[in-house]
């Protein structure tokens, strides 16, 4: 079996998990991480053995594919520099409103040094949107709904911390049906500090004013911290001229692990793509597996 | 938008949920239905200004695909057949054990002749496939179940079917999990049969011999058929090292008509393919949709 170099970008939630994943793939081999510090003091110990630097280029082996576990806002440059360099990225990056225009950002780079990039690869968007588009297909008129949680939300925990008085917070995403969330958020505060106060900034935020919100005061938000996340994706539509298709998707996962697992998958695929920059919904999912397709047809189709 | 001329080839159940489907997708055009009488006597109305034709190459406009619609026993030999006057094909040939051997029958036919093949486009395999492939993509370790029903199984039908003293049967699948199946049947009896017998007959034949079997003795089942059918496909599995992943797609849908879209769909894509034989794994989710990729990443990913 050929191996595939990789590199890991990034060691937060997503890099630690895509450094697990990438190490359970019998086709992959890690070649480093890369980091905004190179120190080995304090390492976890999980890193012990691995090339940990600052700048890609310095790596004792050039990485065929850069697994970007930086923060999303940070992807575009990040893909742009390596693609540039002739290495193939994946990324996880979730602004549902920027994925086209990262895309087209990114293809012509792509092309031009014969690399691959293949953008948004966590589960939403991601896995989520390889289902959302087969129900799209094969219901093509119709409504879907995807509901999210019971879950963390990162966007709007860190909304609410960064409110004056607020030590820790947690924002949980609920899904109550047709794709309208409950957010129940937990404050531990700041000493001297007022729940009133705090719970009405919180209400009055542009990330909760619209929704359903229910904040609580407590004494230990870590305490609270679990990763698993879910997601339930549901169309009810009409194939050809019939109606009431009824189509469901659900999933209740860890989600950092998840998301590592995607990247995986993608980095994996981007070797059987044309240069360019590709979505997971442009991609066949058999390429998504490791080995080759005929020995994944006669179980899985 | 381009327009996609298609044939229809057998006037099923599936056929005629596919005159629909085609007609209800506007990048498609119906050329002709070829069956095996070209006689208008007795036509249903839908049927009214189809061309109608019992060999292919009659039809008045030359078809670019054909949409298989006959026994899937046949399709083997219409697909090569087609495939080697340069016509695309797509069925949805369900003997799952024989799938890898048509892809690779098929494969030479359609390169030599510049057209593309795409087999096994209904919903299992077919849609379902292209959830189990996610799945065991994003989910490495573990077990998936298929779980069909509850429905109609036409392979168990016709096995009643052919016991003497049956005048008409139904054999309905019923999940009870785990990949197993209970087995509802429901026999009208010839006059003068005996129930028993016929019961011990079923309860023996190779179809029902190692499932859950439960036979009933209706006055009329005709009264009974409905096309509804079903699956629950789970699977719980490891990403990276991170176990109890969750994983469920459901699906409560008309049978032929959501065969018939996934059909519509795979035609569709067989015109952004290289000329070769594929199955539904191998194709990305978006070809299935009409149009450009640009306006369905902003609306899926």
């Amino acid at each position: 079996m050929t191996v595939i170099k990789a590199a890991i970008v990034g060691y937060g939630n997503i890099g630690r998990a895509v450094l697990e994943a990438v190490r359970a793939a019998e086709d992959f081999e890690l070649v480093g991480l890369v980091r905004r510090s190179a120190s080995r003091e304090g390492l976890p110990p999980e890193l012990e053995g691995v090339e940990i630097v600052t700048d890609i280029c310095d790596l004792s082996q050039k990485p065929q594919v850069a697994i970007l576990c930086t923060p999303t806002r940070a992807v575009p440059q990040y893909a742009s520099d390596y693609l540039a360099m002739g290495i193939n990225t994946v990324d996880s990056y979730d602004i549902h409103t920027g994925i086209w225009d990262l895309c087209q950002q990114l293809d012509p780079v792509a092309k031009e040094n014969g690399a691959v990039s293949v953008i948004s690869c966590g589960w939403d968007p991601g896995s989520d949107s390889v289902v959302r588009t087969l129900m799209q297909a094969i219901a093509p008129k119709g409504i879907t709904y995807t509901n999210f949680g019971p879950g963390m939300s990162m966007g709007h925990t860190v909304a609410v911390k960064a409110i004056d008085g607020v030590e820790n917070a947690l924002s949980m995403t609920i899904p109550t049906g047709t794709g309208i969330h409950r957010r129940m958020v937990y404050v531990q505060l700041c000493p001297g500090a007022d729940f009133e106060t705090v719970k009405q900034a919180v209400l009055q935020d542009d990330y909760f004013v619209h929704d359903e919100t229910h904040v609580q005061q407590v004494d230990d938000v870590e305490a609270l911290i679990d990763t698993g996340h879910g997601v339930n994706l549901v169309r009810k539509g009409v194939s050809g001229t019939t109606h009431n298709q009824l189509l469901e998707f659900n999933m209740h996962i860890n989600n950092p692990a998840l998301t590592a697992q995607v990247l995986v998958c993608a980095a994996r695929a981007s070797f059987k793509r044309q240069p360019g920059c590709y979505t997971l919904i442009d991609i066949p999912v058999v390429d998504l597996l490791p080995g080759d397709r005929s020995q994944w047809i006669p179980k899985l189709v």
